[in-house]
């Protein structure tokens, strides 16, 4: 397939070579930035643009993957291609790339990418929508050449995933910074939690979460939870976080056992 | 080395088969509830005994893993047999001990056990204490049999080491189970968010949390998290966790961005 990737951020370079690798062929990378698309180009053998006017006429695909409110206004512009569009943003509707073509579709990864880590993209999971049944058929073809995790996911549902991801990975991200900070507070590295870190995610790799809680929470261990929220006690936002994921897990916990 | 191991639960169980593997000799295991401390001394040939009275003196080093508010009634008891008595727990100082017999240390394990998954203990960082330098030295020489990961780290430290691990671990899990059920209400499988989940971990065995933020809360999206909060609006606990938890990300990256 000939694909134009719009945009060079960390979406589009993951997916860029991922398409590159299986074989399809990298026409032109779009970034407003000509130095970012040359970059990206240079990877994927494609030519890099730097202006909308610019973009050729001789792709299958155009695949946007900007910041989700420069999604339309760019779409807007590539109509007159009459080819393929979609994007990859997940909390951005269907809507708004039908608004200015039927020919439109979204290939969302529900995945972390950062440009500096490489993904092995066969696991990502690729989660798509079409305009109609023949575009949801292309997008699919295409996905399964990227990857072996491929679901069709309606707009609704794809926001929830967005969401969902925020809870599954920013969030946990940000705990782990947390973690890293106490410790440092008190002359220690991050490095004795990284297998505690890796270890917690495997675990649900296999099982639910909800059978693998562990911590004083779980266990309603009242004094450990008194004493840690003391040992946070010149850190509020810290103690306001520990007592609500707290009394989260908990809740949990109580209606487990109300309904077993 | 001769261990009795005291407690069944899932450090006990962990433990006594890295001891085990080692070549160490577990002469017997203690639980209040004798087929529990069968089950594990079973696996490790040991004798299981129910009794604190059954114990034996032909030991090396007695390890108590049990809830922390048993351990210092325990040692009392062990105490009589003037053996290296070593506590598992995070969030017990090592006076508890030091109050029954100079003969004491701790040997803490960062890691989260489930009965059900093996864990490759040799990556597991043990956190070591003792009453003096030559109780230490003994703790080192054994932690070293079991692992790669060994740490001198005092009583005050360990607590911090604690609490870190309620944000780094039992936290994110259950964000996890937040996400799972958020994906369940609208039909999707928690398969989806496995891969992404496994790689926000894998990205901090190298990198630093601070690093490899992403989200809307770090671009400062107010769109999309406003849109989510919309979303949440049944669910006002998760709003709460939702809102401090973004607040945080932004605050971080507000710091970053001042120092930098």
């Amino acid at each position: 397939m000939r694909i134009t990737i719009i945009g060079s951020g960390n979406v589009a370079t993951h997916m860029a070579a991922a398409f590159k690798n299986a074989g399809h062929r990298i026409v032109q990378v779009y970034s407003r930035d000509l130095q970012n698309a040359w970059l990206l180009a240079y990877h994927v053998g494609a030519e890099a643009v730097d202006k909308l006017e610019l973009i050729s006429n001789e792709t299958d695909l155009f695949v946007i993957s900007l910041k989700d409110d420069a999604i339309a206004d760019v779409a807007k512009t590539l109509a007159v291609h009459n080819k393929l569009i979609v994007h990859t943003s997940g909390a951005t509707g269907l809507d708004i790339l039908l608004a200015v073509t039927p020919n439109a579709g979204v290939f969302y990864p529900l995945q972390t990418f950062s440009k500096v880590r490489e993904v092995n993209f066969r696991d990502v999971p690729l989660c798509l929508e079409g305009g109609n049944d023949d575009i949801l058929g292309q997008l699919k073809e295409l996905a399964y050449t990227v990857s072996n995790n491929v679901y069709t996911v309606d707009s609704a549902q794809r926001k929830v995933l967005h969401l969902a991801a925020v809870f599954a990975c920013n969030f946990p991200n940000y705990l782990y910074g947390v973690a890293q900070q106490l410790l440092a507070q008190h002359q220690m590295g991050f490095d004795m939690l990284r297998p505690l870190i890796l270890e917690t995610a495997q675990k649900v790799q296999e099982q639910v979460p909800g059978d693998v809680q562990t911590g004083p929470a779980v266990r309603n261990d009242g004094g450990t939870m008194a004493a840690h929220l003391q040992m946070l006690s010149d850190m509020p936002q810290l103690q306001d976080i520990y007592t609500l994921l707290s009394q989260g897990i908990i809740k949990n916990n109580n209606d487990v056992t109300a309904n077993g």
